[in-house]
């Protein structure tokens, strides 16, 4: 049996989506923006807005708000050099977590070697962070606060919408990484007044290679892909047709489908840590209940993740596992600290898988503490 | 009928290239940076470093001299960016041309503003540069040469061999964007002494949102795109895998059928110019040997450009037309300035296809030159 329970890594393509993509690499391979003279050009421009329009409701924006790019790290890495290269003169402060995905990470190394600062806000023991140290921090040379919406290893959901108030009340541009949320749990970047969002197709059953920033109307920031005259002059590269449309087509079934999405996982979800709690040694890690449905981040006494996952894997389930900058942020004590593992579950998981996992699961624990 | 010639632009994906990636969507979807412990990521990833020879051998390059990047466009960012902020703190002179594709230009007027300057060369009517003039341009100063392979409007293949040989005696890095030219025409990075390489699957009937850049063993050069640890290191984001092994089976087509493809292609160009011939005041733009086998550019007395392109898009043909920075750098008269349009051809058109295109073509010139 193959049991995939790294849905947070990458998860597999929806039929429809492949469905609704397929024509675009064979019939409609034309470029959209030749559509002035090309009929066909113009009907893949038709279809290229529409899927715009369908990722721009999936997050309550506008059309024209939506700006496709290759995938979320491109989204962060523009979302923060892009502010960044729209205050080159004088530079100035970031705001953010230690806990950002590394592609926030690695592009604020980046923008601190081209001078800029960057103010890292505390965790708790959950990896939640106080908008009230968002406030404090603060000062006249904040030019950017950029707060992750769900982290990737331990589900812990941000107070997004509080930190947002607060940009908003002090005129500074907020970012959010959403990669983890989007299509997984509501996001409506007007209620959360975000202004730079970052999202990923292949994170909700799109396809890899294809991603896209929200830009709420007005806040200036620079391309970060320069060239031809692609996203309204704002992301040169011929677009990726066939990806930009699977995109659209998994943001609608998300929003459609999504509470239907959330009730499955969530029943599963139950159904693991009912079982886990009756094994000694396993520690939940994230906040209890602000926490993305599908993930599931354990420390195990006494059973290395490595082992774990090799063993997993053997048996044809797929986990992952940190340690990471997440775990040392949230303090795992340090005997956990390599005994860390992440089960991402998605909706393609069965019962049946579950109960498979767990099994397999409960024998290796077993195995694993009587060699010690 | 439909007749596409349009292939500089963006070309038709070729069946076997869909065929071979399209169970990388729901059958091997996992990410092969996880390949440590799963054995579908090991699969993904032994595809992936399959697709990666095969595209490092279209152009004589080791495997692990291939960064695979989101497109054309992007390989032209990472290398000039990439390449100058390697020289952040003393700054330096880049050498390029006029005619280079909007993602050089367009890179280099953003690294002008990071506080680097940029040398144009001179090309003469043909667009074609001078390696003298480069070896003359070179300063103590100089970290970068960037002339591209072909250009994208009139076909002009420029001397990049002995580009090459001065930047390597010089010791300067020579990147070449060899975005139209890959897989058209032979690519070899050893012979021309190429250190930095652009390509993009789609011209050559792979998928969008896919490209490559080359990055010779020993050339500093800095990411572009920060975050995790894919492409050793030096280019994060989640590998867009059915694109990359899309990529690699186009490459393979492409290197094995090449000589068949230019053989048939000019065949198909020479009776087109044949009949242009028979039209006056039809005069053709760029090199007359050193030229794309599937490039066309003319420049047509008394017809608008647009008027022909949206008469011949209603007729279900596809050219796209300047004018642009190339045409002006060449010098191409006032007169016919809005009178030029590409005609680019492709290995999936047929003489049936030419046949109708001149047709419509030809009526139209009579008809347009009558309304005068």
């Amino acid at each position: 049996m193959y049991v995939y329970l790294n849905n947070a890594a990458t998860t597999r393509v929806d039929g429809r989506v492949l469905y609704r993509f397929s024509k675009f690499f064979r019939n409609l391979y034309e470029n959209p923006m030749t559509s002035f003279y090309s009929p066909g050009a113009k009907e893949v421009e038709a279809e290229m807005e529409k899927a715009r329009k369908e990722v721009s409701d999936l997050i309550n924006a506008s059309r024209k708000e939506i700006y496709f790019t290759s995938g979320g790290t491109e989204s962060d890495n523009w979302a923060i050099k892009g502010i960044a290269l729209n205050h080159w003169e004088e530079k100035g402060e970031i705001i953010s977590t230690p806990i950002e995905h590394s592609a926030v990470l690695s592009s604020l190394k980046t923008v601190r070697e081209w001078g800029f600062s960057v103010k890292f806000l505390h965790v708790d023991k959950f990896g939640m962070v106080d908008p009230d140290e968002v406030r404090k921090l603060i000062t006249g040379r904040t030019i950017l606060i950029s707060v992750m919406h769900a982290n990737n290893e331990i589900g812990t959901i941000e107070p997004i919408k509080e930190i947002g108030e607060i940009a908003r009340e002090k005129e500074i541009i907020f970012h959010t990484d959403a990669v983890q949320t989007a299509a997984h749990i509501p996001i409506d970047v007007e209620e959360m007044n975000v202004d730079l969002l970052s999202i990923s197709a292949h994170k909700f059953y799109g396809p890899k290679g294809v991603g896209a920033l929200y830009i709420r109307k007005g806040v200036k920031i620079k391309p970060f892909m320069d060239g031809g005259h692609q996203e309204r002059g704002f992301r040169a590269g011929t677009h990726n047709v066939p990806g930009i449309i699977g995109m659209g087509e998994a943001a609608k079934i998300g929003l459609s489908e999504m509470d239907k999405e959330i009730k499955e996982i969530l029943e599963l979800k139950k159904y693991i840590l009912e079982r886990f709690e009756k094994i000694e040694g396993i520690y939940v890690n994230g906040h209890p209940e602000k926490k993305l449905p599908g993930n599931i981040n354990i420390s195990i006494e006494g059973v290395k993740a490595e082992t774990m996952l090799l063993y997993l894997g053997l048996n044809g389930i797929i986990v992952s596992a940190g340690p990471s900058h997440v775990l040392k942020a949230i303090g795992i004590p340090e005997n956990l600290y390599f005994n860390t593992i992440r089960i991402s579950l998605g909706k393609f998981n069965t019962f049946e898988e579950i109960e498979y996992f767990l099994d397999v699961f409960e024998a290796g624990i077993r195995e694993f503490r009587k060699k010690k």
